[in-house]
């Protein structure tokens, strides 16, 4: 068998070394409880501070404005329902997009069965919501903006900063949140001049664990905790802090490249894949040109997701059908995004992280024509 | 510096080699995402339905009621909030104890707040619950009951099946929401016999990581979701799985011994330590004789908790004053259970593992004198 090409990196990624090393240190030596008044309780203490600080400067915000959560998803839900509940006094209006996160729809339709109006902004053929429509809806009834920055499906990066500009242009009493899963550690994020209030991260897309994640909540910004109980993370996510996998958040994060250049390296790889797609004749490509690079959502026409993700993986190379998280349905981001019926059934994600090379992609291109070849078409 | 004794592992437990090994194996490995559709999702679904199938095992139960949380505290959080306010319109009572854990306590506040009422059983003198209160306050209106099985700062052991029993002879619609977090894996658990609906547990109680937990949910009872997204765990806790501490959890639980046999143990040491502490004199015993034997809470009358802590962690030696949940504070549970406030004031939990030796019992009570010796009294 060939060596394992993976190139599902928007579903979760590999724990890199440095952070299963971290949590290797954690789980030996360093496993007391943060809340225990003795040593061992302040050294497992200072570890968390220590991630959260890196955390922190990630995001270019304090650290006592971070929060560690066990994964994405609770930070959205934290974000949303813990935000939005205590604001219906100010205004009932939700504006969110309709290619968000299950983890955000979700959430804000449990919001709309209590009595909450979500607006949800529909993405252009490029997979952004316009600014006119952020214009248009957001308005003084407006209590929260939920709008990621990067489509976990098609890569596109959302108008965040604008949406930040018009609540304020507006004096909208509205927080301003952002699913930043798909996008932390691969763009740079300035929470300030990004301009939000609370902002979702996740480590398991970076190199770290599943099970953990954090929120940056903005100082003074106040959310009722989802997870009540012993008032842990300064009572805003009572738990026993999980120690191992914050300080493995804290060694994926140190283990990162510099952003910027890698940020360019993947511009390149993404080029690269885009180039050898297209000469094929046999593939669309659904990503807008302008969206994260470690994202690039194709269709493989008259090749159904499922068949062709399975004839892939018999070669030892592996890529999603829409995402990780709507296992099996067609993606509703591509058709929110008006692209066609035949060719969202034969979409595929194909998702870098800074582990893949120039030859991934040639075995995956070559593989792909493979299959054209010797898999039926779909009618 | 002497070999590290560590008497403090109701706050937390050093995780198992095996537990361990578990995880690094799915940290290196089987890093899949269990939603993938491809063999890498498989395989890490397979490893959290083996480990289902093993925490089931453990509870007499079937594998599809057991949902994997991140902590005993989401747990209860899920139990509680997740019945209550589903069964709002079969009744406002919710009958709890005052001497839970943090976690169900602030929780039943929220729901107090929320306009249900709830009524908390004072224990008695030795920490327990009566059956007659049980008996007066479950009643037709009574929706949820929530009793933890093992006290967490005393060991004491709750009338869980008398409970039970009640609801059933007063036909009250009430579900049984059981706290098992300090009693897994050291109490013999079969959830029928119990005659609960839904039981919290927690894996870095047993040696396995800290941010991994599980709760049983009787098949047939419904639950509102915490947490909504992917709809990971059958809908019942959306999150990509936190696998690595999924599988040390399975790890930890395999490594567990015979839980009877280490009762016997349990039962000696336990009976060892009392017999050592209370011929120096200086000791009153706060806990139960018919608690769980990992857990002695006792008093050195006269002394400060963080003082006398403080001093035995000088020596090497870990124990708690109070619960590591209720960080410094005077401890409610002795409180509720009407203990002196000097008492109260001057007490230790001592909380073992199947780790501790005879020895680690000779050096704690040795260090105990050497304190009192040593240490000025407080007044």
């Amino acid at each position: 068998m060939e060596r394992t090409v993976y190139l599902d990196n928007s579903s979760t990624t590999k724990p890199c070394e440095r952070s299963i090393e971290y949590i290797n240190k954690a789980l030996i030596s360093n496993w007391g409880n943060p809340s225990s008044l003795h040593i061992m309780g302040m050294n497992a203490q200072n570890s968390v501070d220590s991630a959260r600080q890196t955390v922190a400067d990630m995001l270019s915000c304090r650290a006592d404005e971070v929060y560690f959560t066990s994964s994405g998803t609770e930070g959205n839900n934290t974000a949303i329902l813990g935000t939005a509940r205590a604001r219906k006094k100010r205004g009932n209006r939700i504006v969110t997009t309709s290619v968000e996160h299950p983890s955000v729809l979700e959430t804000v339709k449990r919001l709309e069965e209590d009595g909450f109006e979500v607006i949800r902004l529909k993405p252009d053929k490029n997979g952004t919501v316009s600014k006119s429509d952020i214009e248009k809806y957001i308005d003084k009834n407006t209590i929260l903006v939920s709008i990621m920055l990067v489509n976990n499906e098609t890569g596109a990066i959302m108008p965040v900063e604008y949406a930040s500009d018009t609540i304020k242009r507006k004096s909208a009493p509205a927080l301003l949140h952002c699913d930043a899963v798909q996008a932390f550690g691969k763009l740079p994020i300035n929470v300030s001049r990004l301009g939000v209030d609370l902002l979702t991260l996740s480590g398991h897309k970076i190199h770290a664990s599943k099970g953990i994640g954090a929120i940056y909540i903005k100082k003074g910004v106040t959310v009722r905790p989802l997870i009540t109980g012993g008032g842990q993370e300064r009572g805003m996510r009572s738990s026993t802090e999980a120690v191992p996998l914050i300080c493995g958040l804290e060694g994926a994060i140190k283990d990162l490249p510099d952003i910027e250049a890698q940020l360019k390296k993947q511009e390149q790889l993404k080029e690269y894949t885009d180039q050898l797609l297209l000469k094929t004749g046999l593939v669309t490509v659904n990503s807008p040109k302008d969206g994260l690079p470690f994202i690039l959502n194709i269709s493989v026409k008259g090749y159904r997701s499922e068949t062709l993700l399975h004839f892939l993986e018999s070669k030892n190379i592996f890529v999603s059908s829409g995402s990780a998280c709507a296992k099996g349905k067609g993606s509703y981001v591509l058709n929110e995004m008006g692209i066609d019926r035949k060719l969202i059934d034969s979409a595929l994600r194909i998702s870098f992280s800074r582990y893949n090379t120039k030859e991934d992609v040639d075995r995956l291109v070559c593989a792909i024509k493979d299959a054209t070849i010797k898999i039926r078409k779909a009618n």
